[in-house]
């Protein structure tokens, strides 16, 4: 690569032009159809003569010209308006400088042409509800976080085991093992979630099943009675709620348990309307991925439609209606649901449960489990968001991973988890943030792990990379997602090994563990740019990443080291700085040195926060 | 970027895996649903310990490992069978060598994670026509090619103009100026374009209309008597079809005059079927790109489809049959036709224009007209493929443009035509190429320019580099199309420019431009390998790009070079050379050195080609 490609491409991230789907850079995040919405690009000073913004109208690429709006000692802003008239808007900029065109798109500046898939986008479906984008989950699998000890009949298909026993792994024992955990037990709990200072609880299934998972559900019709039944759940909810912590539940619309009252029916009479609810192959029923505990819903039939989530009296409406008032759904199993040979239904299914929920519970949450790429299910007319496996759990697991999670199964790719350098897991997640809109990207759970993963402590090998992720957890675009006990150091080898109960004993925490993501977690509520800001990378080295959340209210610096390393020397004056910074946890402030950059402190592994004046 | 990617990664791109979607890598490629197909990938000896194939079945990825198929002195073949059972199936490939996976995808190696737009499409939706891939098409604006000289009644919207006459630029002079051009002129002149050796010609709109141009037609039902009426249409696709070339019209489905018959009615009556054919807005009928003399159609209507593609009486129908009998359709503004504010159904029309023509005339070809990213329309269910302006075209003109071309419109984007390094280049080509499933690639028009650009010779500024990019144009996959009088060197600084009238004096025409570009296209027809071949990189610098076109039977390798360079040398194993080359037009042979290495000439600007055993 012999030729410079010119002043846009090469040299350091913040000496690049930019732009985001935030607010310091669009007047309007989610606008209607019609509206004008404004937009900013800064580029280094000097840098631009001229810029264009570039977007998609009734298929055809249009240009108009930017200007400059105002001027700082570093940088330029550009703005230019454009009108709004379709439901999706693709754009990007084009910046010249005389001597070579340079697109700036939503995954960064290049000097030759690329498809739209990563453009800009935006997106007037109705928005996300305002409380998401605030919002720190904790997750929690009922059987596993608490146990209120009540007297209950313990079902047969069930193993007993006691709070302290190992988890089971493999085969039908690590189904059918179960702790009895319950409703009444989390809400005994919930000083704890308080105390960690979470706002929000993301609740596995609750249905009947039998298993102690619950994604094989019996009925969607009632909570099972092992857990409390209706009236626990209510009563759960409504503590939760006088606490400011919002809940939402799982639900899978992509198959059910074979002992589903509606399988049932549907075996039994072939001529049932049940019978065409269910997808059939020519060898008989089919199941999710071949397991025939998990028939596969058909959404062709408009009556299981109706009954699952299309209109005010099914499943997905109901629950979200007092006395339960579930604030949302995270959809299990999103990715496949309503894809089976030839059918194709998710964009419908999708937007069916949307229009459902939002008409009982106008801010109802609907977030997807998916984990590769979800970008032709996240136009923003369906799910809010997923599950940010693909774009963030990954790359942070291939940056931050242990030795020894060479063994760890990396989401069920073969070959183990990989070890990245930091501006290598960078790219994957640029890659996967510019193939979505903003708001689909923000307002997606963000995770180092969940009950279907192994623990993130594990994979981390050490505290101290596992505070790292967290830190980065917690200070990046996304809705930070924890899985109950991540707070005290729980482990897990496999997303079995994850499922271990939550222990009670404080003398079996890792206290520091818990003090920092306690710390980390009222850091991010109480700071507005981590919750609303712009994402910039300022530094993606080996063992470094930087970046810049900028709000309107403020600018906070982080930087994520996973070992010690050469210290990165950032120019004061495009990071704005021309007096101090001051760190936000009692470390090193930062100050330009006489050559008029500022040295980033070189330990890891570490977490560093700054606030830029 | 301190940190090695590994052996995948690094070094020249003949030391990479490999795969495509032609015929060495995959068994079938449109299978049919619940079909088994073979994928067989390529890697360098020793680099690759475990290959796996990575597809997305019903929405979920799975995992197959391969298994080594043979090896050979310096690369081993991998082979893994999938079953289709999806109408498009994304694949990609994981290698490992111990060290660090890294993924195969069809824009190329890469370590860490990427969305699946890159992937490779297995597609099963039925294919594109036999005949496509073995065409080379040659463009005809039927005003400015040759006239017949037939008496006939200039229409009053005419301005007469003499063969020799310039061509009026900008306004409305530019659309009334009528050479008169006609089909027997067409008819007159096929001993040219089989002299030439094209074996498909692509007619811009014979349709009646008050321009010159005729993308503004008045009716869909007749040939406009100017050029000759029905019979000139008829006499003329007999007499292509006697000598082996097939025809296809040019068919706007966007828009129309406004001198239509269906807008006529519509306006004078507001209760006709034919109102609701227009799109309009609160001011009124709307204008495609707001010219007031191109109502824009609304294909909400079902009539309105029914007369234009939808069944055996339309208009899409009708000219392939006797006594017509087209071969297929251009479609103009693909990219825009169906789309408008909150309606997308450019989809739906792709499909419905596909099914009526392929029920017509099971052989018909379909392309539509696009300049930007055209993956979301190209599928495999609707268009065969697009007029590759956006992965050929201006990649092309950025590598091989004349200083002159700072001036040309770059296809509607500002700031000119920008120079790029040839790998630049080659980064625009592999992801357009990428975008889109194989055959949808190879199956587009790949062009220098058309009607609607600037001629090629003008933008490349000169003889030599004009040669070079014809030398590409028909070595490269995709179906190369001229336009009528590219082969002769005609200029224009624009596309009202570009359509001078073509030269029939042989004095006035570059003669060697003649020779060499027909000696392309019969290299082009001879040679399996540059019709049906893989394409690979061999190298990519700023002024060479040489690349492989691999078939059952041949193995073909092309250097492209814009100008003088260092030589270029390749590892004779990794080309599979053990002893030469021959060159195909009696320049250099190929012999290996003594280092092992085939130093590749470095004159330029230049086009080699040479056969390897």
């Amino acid at each position: 690569m012999a030729a410079p490609l010119g002043p846009f491409c090469d040299g350091l991230p913040l000496a690049r032009p930019h732009h985001d789907g935030s607010e310091r850079y669009v007047s309007s995040p989610c606008p209607a159809l019609g509206d004008t919405v404004s937009l900013w690009v800064r580029a280094p000073s000097g840098s631009a003569r001229r810029v264009w913004v570039r977007w998609v109208r009734d298929g055809e690429p249009c240009f108009r010209e930017a200007r400059i709006d105002r001027r700082g000692p570093a940088e330029t802003w550009w703005r230019v308006d454009l009108e709004v008239t379709n439901p999706v808007t693709p754009y990007r900029f084009l910046l010249w400088d005389e001597e070579r065109p340079c697109w700036l798109t939503a995954e960064g500046v290049v000097p030759w042409d690329v498809p739209d898939a990563t453009d800009f986008r935006l997106v007037t479906f109705d928005p996300p509800p305002a409380w998401v984008a605030d919002a720190v989950f904790y997750q929690v699998v009922p059987d596993r976080f608490a146990s209120s000890g009540a007297a209950r009949t313990w079902p047969s298909w069930a193993r007993p085991a006691r709070w302290e026993d190992p988890v089971e792994r493999g085969g039908r024992a690590a189904m059918t093992q179960l702790y009895g955990g319950d409703l009444m037990g989390i809400e005994e709990r919930v000083d704890h979630l308080e105390g960690l200072g979470v706002n929000a609880l993301y609740l596995t299934p609750f249905f009947p099943a039998e298993s102690n998972h619950r994604y094989n559900a019996s009925t969607f019709d009632r909570v099972d009675p092992f857990l409390g039944g209706d009236e626990a759940l209510a009563r759960l909810v409504r503590a939760l709620h006088a606490r400011g912590i919002r809940v939402i539940g799982d639900l899978t619309l992509n198959h059910c348990g074979s002992t589903h009252e509606w399988f049932l029916r549907a075996q039994a009479d072939p001529g049932s309307v049940e019978a065409a609810f269910f997808h059939r192959r020519k060898e008989g029923w089919a199941y999710w991925l071949g397991v025939v505990t998990l028939p596969k819903f058909d959404h062709r039939s408009p009556e299981l439609r109706r009954r699952l989530y299309d209109g005010p009296d099914s499943v997905a409406a109901r629950w979200l209606r007092p006395p339960f008032d579930l604030d949302g759904w995270r959809i299990d199993v999103a990715n496949m649901t309503g894809r089976f040979g030839e059918v194709d239904l998710t964009r419908e299914v999708a937007r069916t449960v949307r229009r459902t929920i939002r008409e009982v519970k106008p801010d109802a949450y609907l977030v997807a489990e998916h984990a590769h790429d979800a970008s032709s299910d996240l136009l923003g007319d369906g799910w809010d968001g997923t599950m940010s496996y693909a774009g963030f759990t990954r790359p942070l697991w291939c940056w931050l991973a242990g030795p020894g999670a060479r063994q760890v199964d990396f989401l069920g790719r073969p070959a183990g988890v990989p070890r990245l350098p930091g501006w290598a897991a960078a790219r994957t997640i640029d890659l996967f943030r510019s193939a979505v809109p903003w708001r689909s990207w923000v307002h997606s759970l963000t995770l180092l792990g969940s009950h279907d993963t192994a623990r993130w402590r594990t994979v981390a090998g050490s505290r101290e990379r596992a505070l790292v992720g967290f830190g980065v957890l917690l200070t990046f675009p996304g809705v930070p997602c924890l899985l109950y006990g991540d707070e005290v150091g729980l482990e897990g080898v496999d997303n079995e090994d994850a499922r271990r109960p939550m222990p009670w004993d404080p003398g079996r925490w890792d206290l520091t563990t818990y003090q920092v993501v306690r710390d980390l977690v009222r850091l991010r509520r109480d700071r507005p740019a981590l919750r609303h800001g712009g994402f910039r990378w300022v530094h993606t080295g080996d063992d470094t990443l930087a970046y810049l959340r900028e709000s309107r209210e403020e600018r906070l610096l982080v930087l994520a080291a996973r070992a010690p390393h050469e210290p990165v020397r950032i120019p004061a004056l495009a990071l704005g700085l021309r007096g101090g910074a001051q760190h936000l946890a009692g470390g090193p402030d930062l100050r330009p040195g006489g050559d008029g950059t500022v040295a980033l402190p070189s330990d890891g592994p570490a977490l560093h926060v700054w606030e830029l004046p």
